[in-house]
């Protein structure tokens, strides 16, 4: 159920509202739209009684929600959920850029990068962090191409337990460093609760694997952050459940929530899984939520990812996460899918002609 | 083993050539080049004495073919193949419009739909073909919006046997006739022998639908006719299979294929399969000729055919063929996944501005 | 539509009835049962006049069938379906046994196969028939083990155009020299009208493959011919579709129909295949049709396949149908797959003891 | 690489191979042997100087591992693993049954259950502990048809936040009354650290769900445990990454786990997921760990467990986990899978015939 409030209903409305539900013993989802306020209500397990609720001030009329997903569709919040990463809004954990330092003139000011609505962002970076030299080559090589975000694994899950499992707390301060530099927002995966709240602490954006799609108690905290979520669909999850899964977060409280197509996994065998790029269009029918491709772990495979990237911008994805590495045979982890710092450009000269011919806005990066 | 000839071998050494691989037992295909002719040897299990080829006037090189697809391998055959349906090359069948007759007003020279190479050229009709009157309707209003050829099913392929299955050869006199005042060159299935006879006659492209993309003895009837083919992927058929399949076309002399990926089996339940855009740049990477997609089957619902054409395109496709109804909820077969009109000429629209972003050539209609 | 005529009515009142559907411009399925008469109709597009038919002599009641399948409906025939192979019923085509010659002393006397009900029968040989020398070995070491019935391609649907393609009708002669010296029934598979017609002729049971499922004029031909038909399931065929095509057949007045499973596309990549145990249960509950499966096209490894085939035992399968080879690695087909003669017999004797413990009837050939 | 050590080698042989080891930077797994004792070496990432192990004492010889799993492989151990589950081995967090108490009367020796070699266990009870009252209905309904162990969830990952997540902590203590009561071991999902600590102090068994198997976090926590693991294989996990999943415990020194099939994703729609009979060989051949199935969740309903569970013994599972609900259409999860009491003591009396023509020990509980 979502009580819709009237346009201009006065805070005071609004928190008698809330306090009424709470009264009902269920919770209430505060949701700001840009005309007005809405609230989700979840919890109940059978009917609401309307008649309550309907004669509050301020109140506009109750909407029934009918899918499974309540705060993710646009039944509850019709207009686009745009997402900022960085740059004032990540005041937490970039305390670095603030003290005066010897390193202080190579520091950018940050920039933010913004999923949803008419834009197309990129995200780019190795897929593993390494080094803060190798780190600093590629970040700043994908910023002059027109990256607006940063991305690097310090966490890694890998599927062999004897295989390299990321730098940690060390890959962390590296993507700092990073963003000091470049002035770009770092994103980094979270793979349990310890992790989380480093990721959270010290990187712009918490990246939810595929493989934990559905870790509800990893989702939670990750609701609990403050922190922008990418959340990443699952090997095989259906639709419904990758909705299910971003509602999670939603439900504690968070918001910002970017979601990702990455591959899923059929008979296919001559890409490490299929991109299914009608995630792309549903997303953008039933949900709010900005979704973004991921065609460098769908394809597994270098000389596929311009296709499928340029695939993704034509069928209304708002933005790329996508592996690049100087030298990519080289890569301790995924270096068979990973961009050359000339083909990342490459594209994104190709990419940023197609945007414009969609009438997309500029890329983030795009001021001059 | 690919039997590579000279630039400017004589027709007689190339004859010569071709018998010597006959009295070894084998079978030679000859494959015209834009510089040269090369012959594809094929029938052998064992090795080649290469020795008995090699010395042959006129012969530059031997060339072993590493995959089990020989014909349809750029391998073999590295240029594009570019592949004409209907206007001068289908005189066969098309007789109706060069008689004198009291419709001729109306005849529109017919102007071939070309794929390949840099075009981009888009099919476009009803599932079925249910009446003159309606298909022309479709037929004048794909046009004018830009589309290159018109599509109808008059023999439908249909899961039960209850199910409307096409008006057959009424069907296809109707299609001639939608060609005779449009000038656009007709597409139509066929599902057995005695159709595809008909089809090869009366049609000026053959398709071959999933279900029979392993159909061999309808393969080779439609490698052994000089119709051009349009072969759509098999619901869960591998990269390797689907080249196959062509290849048994190109093994009986037709060179004219055209391949379509028109979505495959998956666990995913928001569309009625999942198209595979990484076909694509997959069959261009490996395969001379050209791709297309066929989003409205693929989706199986309206709304998302924009989103997959535009990332078809995208992605490299050669083409589309779409879906078109006129009023789709009243189509007497698939109807969730046509078209309108309307929708259709605003997606040419948009379509037409991502070509031109891309570089690709004008669709075959953009002569204004 | 079903009528279900009394218990006692008389042939003329079916016949009546019978012809009152036909004049109603609809088509009437008689379906014998074991008590009494049913005639499913078919060939309606909309409500039925139901009252023209209650009121006719014989006529008990009219029950709608609410599945897209009619004829292979529980529904309209709840009783299992019993199919017989070869044998007395085998009369077309095993002429060369009737001819005084030479080789009689050898012959066997035809015994059937039975397919349904509480037995569990078990079809072998090799994919492919290569010699009569070759094929009878297999098939006194099979009918040894308490196989009841012989397969051996001679029509084979291969991948490649390059590959072997069985020996055709002279492998046709081989499967009949093979009957005439063991008595156990033969089953090959038809690819084409063609070699529909040679099948129908020369052989006990038409195999219709995965890859013809859904060739639907091949599907009717089989269900014009009066040879039992054992159509294995699509590569990636729905439940529905596969009892869709099995209704083709039906519709055209040939209730012998035995399915098979044979393995579907999945992600999975240790197995050619996944074999979809489920199938089993789901046909016995909806469908009256015998269901076998096929472990060693499904597994495409040997070492699976007695595992795969007691576990069709257990979830209720009537059959199966296996390859045997005398010497696996020299097959000019599928040689991974094929049992030796030695692990086929073993196999055997642990399905009977399963069979025995799970009250099935006894395998066909256990009489001794 | 595996470091075999030769019969009788002594104590002091063993440890000083150990530290050799350790000393060259790798780590040493211990792998007790019926005959003699392995030890696994992991955490290299090039080659391992071998003769520095091969002249040591004890030492029998060094076999290179092919396999990227090392100490799930049969090649690592030859003989299967036996994992026992409850009885003696359960002393921590049973400590209840020990002290005096007024049910003591009532209470049942423990008795554990035993998962591979040639045995068939089968663990039952109902998805989510609801109630004391219910849960003991079941456990004893199950205990006394042959049931070795009981299941029941009380930290529940369900794919909506909204949806019931389990009792948690009193759903542990509602668990430990049941085994109190019945003497069956108890079996019970972790979804996180603070779920998994609970379960390991008071269930005799660790579940992992399919959501989780690659949460590596949760698995390595799992390893650190010193409670048998239940890891079922994730909806679309590979052979390869289910057994990397099993390696991640092991990795950890938790040698006791039992792997469990409970159906893939796949385009199926007639089951809510693929049961992959496959799977039981597949496991039985290349690993040593005891693989059972869940025919219930494979399925999602009732009718066709059965027949699924009978399908899994016969393929060689070593047992199976079943819902049983007394009123599963009053279950507040997943009631349309689960059995009645009277369907399965039906279904374990044809289970034990089938075992016993199998030749397969007797079931855990028949001691009668």
């Amino acid at each position: 159920m979502l009580v819709v409030m009237r346009v201009g209903a006065t805070p005071k409305e609004i928190k008698t509202t809330v306090s009424a539900i709470r009264r009902m013993g269920l919770k209430p989802n505060v949701i700001p739209g840009a005309l007005r306020v809405a609230i989700g209500i979840t919890g109940n397990r059978g009917a609401i009684a309307r008649e309550r609720l309907e004669v509050l001030p301020g109140v506009a009329e109750l909407v029934p929600v009918t899918k499974p997903y309540k705060l993710v569709s646009r039944e509850t919040k019709p207009e686009d959920t745009v997402v900022t990463v960085g740059g004032r809004h990540s005041a937490v954990g970039s305390r670095p850029s603030k003290r005066p330092s010897s390193r202080k003139p190579k520091a950018e000011s940050p920039k933010p990068a913004v999923f949803g609505a008419n834009g197309f962002a990129v995200i780019a970076g190795p897929c593993a962090v390494e080094s803060l030299k190798g780190a600093l080559v590629v970040a700043k090589a994908v910023k002059a191409a027109g990256a607006c975000a940063f991305r690097g694994g310090a966490y890694k899950p890998r599927t062999s337990p004897y295989s390299f499992q990321g730098l940690g707390r060390k890959g962390l301060d590296i993507l700092r460093a990073v963003r000091e530099e470049t002035g770009l927002p770092v994103v980094t995966e979270a793979v349990d609760p310890e992790s989380l709240e480093q990721v959270a602490r010290h990187a712009d954006m918490i990246q939810i694997g595929a493989r934990n799609m559905q870790n509800y108690s990893l989702l939670r905290l990750a609701g609990q952050s403050r922190r922008p979520v990418l959340l990443k669909r699952g090997f095989s999850a259906t639709f419904e459940e990758f909705l299910m899964a971003a509602e999670y977060i939603l439900s504690e409280g968070n918001y910002q929530v970017v979601l990702c197509e990455r591959g899923v996994r059929t008979f296919a065998d001559y890409t490490r899984s299929t991109m299914d790029i009608s995630l792309v269009p549903a997303v953008r029918k039933i949900s709010h939520l900005p979704i973004i491709a991921d065609p460098s772990h769908a394809a597994g495979r270098r000389d596929m990812v311009p296709a499928l990237s340029r695939a993704a911008l034509a069928a209304g994805a708002h933005g790329l996460i996508l592996e690049v590495h100087p030298e990519p045979d080289r890569a301790l982890s995924d270096g068979a899918q990973s961009l050359t710092l000339e083909g990342f450009a490459e594209l994104m000269g190709s990419l940023r002609r197609i945007a414009a011919a969609m009438g997309a806005g500029p890329m983030p990066n795009d001021e001059g």
